[in-house]
């Protein structure tokens, strides 16, 4: 198999900022903080129970209000999240408070769970993988759990919810005979699945390093490394409040969560665990990794220093020898014997030698 | 967009130190801690219910009084801490403990929440930044909360609540309708959206650091890392003990904070988790970076001292023949040959041709 | 004693992973997440109570649904996981929820210890060691703990639970005249005593490893050091997750687990947290290795180099000399006395001898 | 400011130790464990409540008994620990149990907190500047508060506690008016005032070598940091265990405590925080500053190093083409021409200008 | 005072193993799992109470068993863990359950503290060193505290407890007048003062290493630091679980230690925690000490290596020029002129004094 290929979002941290404009602003003020993603707002609804099920897009959120009176299960998903008119009109019409709409908007929120009267409000970052492009996109999901709704708010259109429809499509029992906390869960179900696939991406290329680090280790791996800490940091920044949100909501003592529910939530948290282990094990061998490859860079260019050194050294002694017979004294005995030049070459060889046999015994190369 | 600058205070660190002379005082000793900031000590109010504002600067505090007797909600801003005449005055015109008003004199107190009998008390660092200078000035906040009071301490005139002052007159709903605790909350929400303001500056240094790293390591790039760990450093010092404060507040369980306003409190816990994720995230940064840095130049001296050491240990042989024929021997035959000096040079030239294969093959540059 | 060789599964970290197809998956959907390990399915059981004992294979499932009915303590184990029919069959005939055995069938799960109404399932990674090639091997066991019975779920045929069938079949009072529970502690403490007894058998190679470092570092040292060390990971990212399931296990406040057994799974406990301590020093010891292995490489390096160095800088000022006179100036005085010759022998010799003496005494070799 | 000195005790870490026949004693012996630091033992009683106040040395301890009948707060100082008949008249003279002056002779132990039936121990080390030698002395201080009591024992003659019997001389209100818990509270609170104003001498100096670390880094700067390591490490032992100390003081649930007095204890819990804060900050200052001076040094001997082996390199062909005419044989053309002296002079001077620039373009110096 | 030596056990580390066929073995068991270091099992008795005492050795269990219906505090030592008879019948005997037996027989079992209905277990390992070759031997004690008795296993004859032995001999009314808690807190203290005992040895090689570190360091430095490292951690390896079982056993809430008793345990506390600051001290001081090693040799060599390199320059460039005048070129003027020689020595020198101002200038040597 070909290793699927990912790259990270062009702005990967996402780090949270402020505009001066921004300090300073009403709690609950319906300010749309982020980049705006997509030019249409996209109203879809889905509402099912045991029996029937019904689909439709909707031209005007006043449509759904209805559905908020039915015992049924309804699913509104609306992508888009920078009309502060439509905020107020859902606020208004499901009778939400404002302050949910508004943390709804700030896309830069940290993932949460927060309990109000009548609903639960859930938000976690999704981590897409462009099919085309492979780059990873993140957006922000947020759930709005009522007795007889989910609301689900993405900064844009498309999104990784299919399975679940299709199962609900198929009548698979589970699915449409439960409630929206059951909804709820799939839904970050899949959001959490996402998480492990990509790591596993990552993983695999990880892994692939260990293997070619072994074998010869270029001067590349460097940076190769260096690019899966950051991607895999850039992973692990959204796992880890991710993982605090989902403990919160198995700690939530809510009426709108089933008791048989909880296991799945219980579920949701051995899943994101399980994701959390793994990234540490991953860090952990980019960390060996690195360790590894400047040992043996290291112990590459000692081995290279000690040769050239050794090199010289031999031929110091030799260049010197040969300086002594280049002198010009009137008197040097030695320049006159016959065979000097050759007594000179031999003493030459025996020092060479000697010296090659003194750093071998010495375990010096 | 221009990145802005900004610039640590004179004594970033403002660690806390103590003079012999402090040693041993009474803790309700109303005596000042700190640099004095402002001569004159300026006194505002601003009381409000949801129909009516009055907004004055007092030049007596005794005018502030019968406000305590009002059930409208009252906003006493203090500018200038070094008067403990006003600040006894303060204590019983408000019957409020001395030792609130001793800790509001220390500059240097940890942020802190205190629980008395009849208010509350709050202070937290404030980070501010100049616009003419870009230096950040910190100073401490105190709050005093009191049923239907609200006073505040600052060290110096200016402040950054305008935008409080501006929903107040502009009679937004929420502000106007809510006792003192929502306009506490107003303003601890706009000094830790200050914090995130000015970590957002800096983190905007650092990303660019980010790619100038991988293009171009230059020499002055560890001194900029270090001048970004100081600021951050300065920052975080300020942030944790802000967050601990935060966490107290909202775990407090006082008559004089509203249910209802609780899950603003446990927001501002969001916002200084999420500041505090984003420092560790760029102190995480400054030290990959930092690694980075190390690595690549160190990888640069290797280079350029086995490039040195290899061009040096393939003259060795070459001076070293030179030298044996630079020798006064009377026999040395080949010295007479015609054609002995070009020979010397082709060996030179095999030799060395010959070093470089060697050295190439073996993979050392 | 010869140390006995252990060597790790192929793919030993045995990474999450998940294909884009399981993504949205029912949580209760019986599919099999593995590396199918056995062809066919074998179901044993075992049944006894203090009195009597039943020991056979199974062709079909349907004849293990009657012992659900008895009394006495019946211990059906499957060899295989593949099976979604079989799977189904077993959910149906022993009325467990079909959520715990899709939880069996997905051999990546973390150990787990999950309360059902009727039942407790408890699931771990078992290290087992091929006797022929001392290849470990991973597999993952899951029990389900009902009031009579016992159903343990393999990967493949062949298990380490041979001591506690001998117990069992020789009717040690003790293990005969307990409930389910105590057996279920039974087999998990065969798997903890493997872990450990894997784990001495690195240790004993560590240990060696410790003598042989002092005595003669050699360079494939750092090899050996990576490989305990890789082989230390993987066998603490087992005990790691099973440490924390066996804690959940004895916090369990279930009617399925005896008050006299709970001192038997404090004991595993103990064990656990013995092993893992353990492991702990072990990777103390191997970083106390490798950073005695670099110190005193590096320190052997220093000498060489420093000794070169010196050899080097003692013919510096020789060869110099030898330069001096092998100059062709009319005039030299010193090339024309009768003992030049000798005299610059002598003072070479001085010099020679002066440096070393000198570098003697600065400590320098 | 002259930065005033500090120097450490002759045996900082004050390390517990235990001789053989220390071993297996009865644990309330009395038994003087530790140096004996005077000669004679000074008994001082201040007597007072919010009117009448009494102050005298004593002959004989036996004087102070009465004064555990009255109502008026007691403050006995014992200077001088040796004596152990004089520690069993005052366990039956004030009927305390035995165990309790056991644990104030051994001046090794550990700071602590203990409640007993009618007083609580508290003990804590004093941190104390020789205003002369500058030097810092270590001595324990053990508290025994009583419903009318607050005997104080410590090593030898000579305190920091002035400006407490300053405050109960002057008649300040709040001590002379409270009961022996506040007392107590202000002893505690000014050797814990000591712990911040010898941090903060030390942090000067700190600061100080910050600014001369980024002008000159000198060799004895690494002198300098592990000397205040040193004595940064031996403020912190001391802060760690006093830390532990007042957080379980202020956990005590004591009658001997006013409720009212909680919140002072509270004050010194910050107080103690803060310094522990601090001493964090300049820890990591310290571990900064060793960075930058090694950063600095290393990049330093890199120039240096790069800087002599490129001029090395410059002239290793150089001394090869004199070499090469310098040689003997008969026929080398060059040799005869008129200019070649000349020419040979151009082709080096090409030749080291070249590498120059080559080297200057690779931006290796 | 000379410094006491220690050294460690032929197998300091002790770590836990598995053989093959201990693996699956029943829980309670009578296995020995160990080193049979005696060849006798000795049995000793002590039964005291505040009036009588009685002390002898038996020769068969059975004598102790009537002291168990006693009303007086019996001691029961027994010295040699291998005979599986003497520990079945001392199970009937004193109507133990038999896990306990089996714990205690396995000496390689982590300190713990269980607590069963009629007794409680205490383990701990013993540190003692042998007077003669000052050797430390590592003994598993366990203690069986009963109502009316206590149970000590030892390895072997010989141990610690003398001390106690004296006190109760010589009447000492604490010891006498209290039960058999008090008696296994007698115990366990001598036990952990041991511990402190060993350390403070150990902690003496440590600072006088301190100071020969800042005066000369030699090379055999790092074999030192490495030895303390290993004893260090042989101590800290058994210090931890024991804290970890004190601890247990202050949070007892068993009938059979008497409230009045609880201060000693947490006494014991204490005392633990305290070697666990000073081994953690050791520990940082030793880690300072290494890198004060590191950094004092490799600034040595720098020092060397800058001295060696520039001595190589300066004779560079002196070398050069002799070779210029050792050409063979028909027309080299200077070689005429009668002055040549002594001007080349006065270039010479220039340029190597000027060399030497340069380098000096530059602060390189």
């Amino acid at each position: 198999m070909k290793t699927p290929k990912i790259s990270l979002p062009h702005n990967p941290f996402n780090f949270i900022k402020k505009q001066k404009q921004e300090i300073g602003m009403s709690p609950d003020a319906l300010y749309f903080r982020g980049v705006r993603k997509s030019e249409n707002i996209l109203l879809n609804i889905i509402d099912f129970d045991s029996e029937a099920l019904e689909e439709k897009s909707l031209q005007n959120i006043a449509e759904a209000f209805p559905y908020s009176k039915k015992e049924t299960v309804t699913w509104l998903n609306v992508d888009g999240l920078h009309d502060a008119d439509l905020m107020k009109n859902i606020s208004d019409g499901f009778e939400l408070e404002q302050l949910i709409l508004s943390t709804v908007m700030d896309t830069q929120a940290r993932p949460t769970v927060q309990e109000f009267d009548n609903c639960v409000l859930v938000s976690i970052k999704m981590l897409q993988q462009d099919p085309d492009t492979n780059r990873i996109s993140v957006e922000n999901l947020s759930l709005i759990l009522t007795e007889s709704m989910l609301i689900s708010f993405q900064e844009k259109k498309g999104d990784v919810f299919d399975p679940v429809r299709e199962r609900i499509r198929k009548n698979r029992k589970r699915i449409r005979s439960s409630g929206t906390d059951y909804l709820a869960f799939a839904l970050l179900d899949i959001v959490i699945d996402n998480y492990i696939y990509i790591l596993g991406i990552l993983g695999e290329k990880i892994e692939a390093l260990e293997e070619s680090l072994l074998v010869n280790p270029k001067k590349d791996v460097i940076e190769e490394i260096n690019t899966y800490k950051r991607e895999l940091n850039f992973i692990r920044k959204n796992i880890k409040p991710a993982r605090e949100m989902i403990l919160s909501l198995t700690k939530l003592d809510s009426e709108l969560i089933d008791d048989d529910n909880e296991i799945h939530f219980r579920e949701l948290q051995d899943n994101i665990n399980q994701a959390n282990d793994t990234s540490d094990s991953y860090r952990e061998m980019l960390s060996d990794q690195l360790n590894i490859y400047h040992t043996t860079i290291s112990s590459k260019l000692n081995d290279i220093m000690k040769f050239l050194t050794i090199f010289s050294v031999i031929f110091i002694p030799l260049t010197f020898i040969a300086g002594i017979y280049g002198t010009n004294f009137d008197v040097v005995p030695e320049l006159h014997y016959e065979y000097s030049y050759y007594i000179m070459w031999g003493v030459m060889i025996i020092v060479a030698v000697g010296m090659l046999i003194y750093f071998k015994k010495k375990d010096w190369f």
